[in-house]
């Protein structure tokens, strides 16, 4: 995962870590290095990985993680050489165990570190307006533009000839080249992720930035939320209409056109030359294909194969929604 | 009705509001006191009431107000010790004669009673960012956060670890510990509530407010109207994603949440435990159970009992409306 | 089309306007003098205009203008008097002229010539919050309020008795008598309008305005875009809620009431005394006539009739669709 801002905190013991868990194994090594956390696919040697549901079987058999958080019910699903640590709920065991690694990444406080623009290094080389707030980490290509009382929090790096309306906000966010965010846009905030609870719910950590590719545009009043373990991407050339709602981990391909108050739900990959009417949704963990067109006000609830074109709620193929409601 | 906020200009002679009402009634002590305006069912002695529809025969049969804005055709539901005041449109008048005991609540002006809160007793004991604006009449507990450009006009009450993100506005509203508004939100403004006229529509006095109760986080670019006659209501650890809309006299149960781009309309019931999926939309005056699950993009147009599943436009048993469009 | 803004740049020769589109036509008279670039119903001698279309034959057929961006199959359609400018794609070559004609219509950065209002005229008649922006070429009437934190870029013409909320942005725009328009807008701002394109889409020029006419409400985070050739227009006593989109060149008729997270798509008529309920959606150049309901969350994707009342998506007479979906 391309992630520049969010800083390791570790490596830990892993008796540090069981510690946190408050579990006791004496069989294992305790002293054992772990550097870092991933998901099941990506994580290496020396590395935590998580395993919480029998979906995930095939990837699990095979992960190189050295240890990894699971259940008694699924833990035969490893490797030989990775130690399954049992807990009750495997996710909010992870989530724990992430905020230990990223603890940055739990906590989406404003931003006190900004400054008035004026006393910033940028304020030679970018056309500002007034009250604009700049926070640490943030870098600024050449020939930017940044609106009246827009903030742009830490860990932002914007390219050249970029565009930033007003009174928008944007923190942990990749911002390539000849970029337009448009006016009250909210970029990079943590998704809608938490653990349920009767008493009080447990947000998890989101440790993945925004990325918004080259030539794209956003439109007024949009938000845009950060990944929680992977990254929320808007491909090249691709543009956003108003008020529209892109969730966590969403990535959205190059040359995609998306119309006013459509919402994206987390975690669902859209193709590219992707056509998506006003007022649609698409729900989450989704797949929708290349040179697809789902037409305005379509609810899609399933994957969608390239090429196709849909509509209706729930979505279908556009020919036969319209013949069944003529 | 909970509200510390709008004061009562009262009492007046009756002859006063019949005088507003352009009416003539000499069979009546006019110089009878009347001290507040309620609903049918909460109103005492001495106080006014209104009864606009046959819908309400069985309050109406009961209520204890000394008087009651009606018309001829139901005059006669009334008790025998409630004077009824009849006039030719209820709730033209009832709002009238609202506006008469409660002024400040039709009137929603930005407050340009606010200071920048440097210059505020709030510089010590919360931590905020730059070129916030703090009203009259507003308290803020210990430990909390207000982000940049943030207005809490007045009539605010924030409890203790509260955290208000940047560009929010809040205004006529109760929030108590724990809670998170993020970013852009507009809170407490009055309800999209009038009377529809070929000239000019008249707006009704919106005295309720909105109260968030402990452990709430509302998303980015939410919008949550005060209520008009009573308050709107999020209930304890309720989560609201971001671009929602909970219009006036809403009320939402604890433990509920609510995905992105949801629109609930004025005076709906929300039980507690409720799940509602991105976009959903539920029309006003409805009861929705405890427990229940509404699927994203679902329109709502009647109640729903507790522990039901829901889906489609509109909502229907979510197996018999994924049976029906396979 | 009443459009005080944007200042046409021209006249130009033809030869010019040939040269910008690399065409070469020894053929007319290149020294003829072009005014200003029309539709092909309102332009008229020594201007220039554009064909795309079938569907617009009947006015090409009577075109007033002295010549035509059009195509080789298209040409014949145009009275005699009228050159025909053939290219590939007329749209595009369209786009190009208009903004050769009104080059501002297409830049829409950030107004850079606001000013704090404490430094322009309208410090003594206006009552305005802290932090208020002000723009060139901006009007405004007598006793008019100004929110907290707006901007009212370049542009704006507001009469008396107006309401403007805080954090909201303006341009391009003329607000009659009597307007409210609450917080957190972003109105007048270019619509979704574009080219698309496989390397970098292509925005065609935006030279409409958005007028809002007396009495009118605006809800709290709603979008209105300026049109691109007509304007955009919000009829008399109309009242909008909060979180509403209206696209580019969107006409809606008097005393109408649109509920809220309503979207109007692009080029659409709706009448007068038109109720529209929550979240529905409206497709883009279609007509809805006099005095229809269409209930909330319906999607209409076809013109509707005066007086009905229509329901579901796609949206048809309300009762049979309740008939359908007991």
């Amino acid at each position: 995962m391309d992630n520049p801002f969010f800083m390791n905190n570790g490596p830990f013991k892993l008796r540090d870590i069981l510690k946190d868990l408050s579990l006791i194994n004496d069989q294992i090594n305790q002293d054992q290095i772990i550097i870092d956390i991933k998901d099941l696919q990506n994580s290496k040697s020396n590395e935590i990985t998580f395993f919480h549901s029998k979906k995930y079987k095939t990837v699990a058999n095979i992960t190189k993680a050295s240890c990894c958080i699971t259940t008694e019910n699924l833990k035969n699903e490893l490797p030989k050489e990775c130690i399954p640590i049992i807990v009750e709920n495997v996710l909010v065991s992870t989530s724990l165990i992430t905020a230990k690694f990223y603890p940055n990444s739990i906590n989406d406080d404003f931003d006190n570190t900004v400054n008035d623009i004026n006393k910033t290094e940028f304020n030679n080389n970018v056309k500002y307006g007034k009250n604009v707030l700049i926070g640490q980490n943030v870098s600024i290509g050449s020939n930017c533009l940044i609106g009246h009382n827009t903030i742009i929090e830490k860990n932002v790096s914007i390219g050249d000839n970029c565009i930033i309306g007003s009174n928008t906000i944007i923190r942990n966010c990749l911002i390539k080249n000849h970029v337009r965010i448009l006016d009250n846009c909210v970029i990079g905030k943590h998704g809608f992720g938490f653990f349920p609870t009767q008493n009080k719910n447990l947000r998890y950590p989101h440790m993945g930035i925004v990325i918004i590719e080259e030539d794209c545009e956003i439109g007024c009043g949009s938000t845009i939320d950060r990944g929680s373990m992977s990254n929320t991407i808007i491909g090249r050339n691709t543009y956003l209409d108003n008020q529209i709602h892109i969730a966590h981990n969403v990535r959205i391909g190059e040359n995609s056109i998306i119309a006013g108050q459509v919402g994206i739900a987390g975690s669902s990959i859209i193709g590219k030359n992707v056509k998506i009417g006003g007022q649609a949704g698409i729900s989450g963990h989704l797949k929708i294909g290349n040179n697809v067109e789902i037409a305005g006000g379509s609810g899609v609830i399933k994957d969608i194969p390239d090429n196709s074109k849909v509509m209706g709620y729930p979505a279908k193929n556009i020919r036969q929604f319209l013949k069944e409601n003529r």
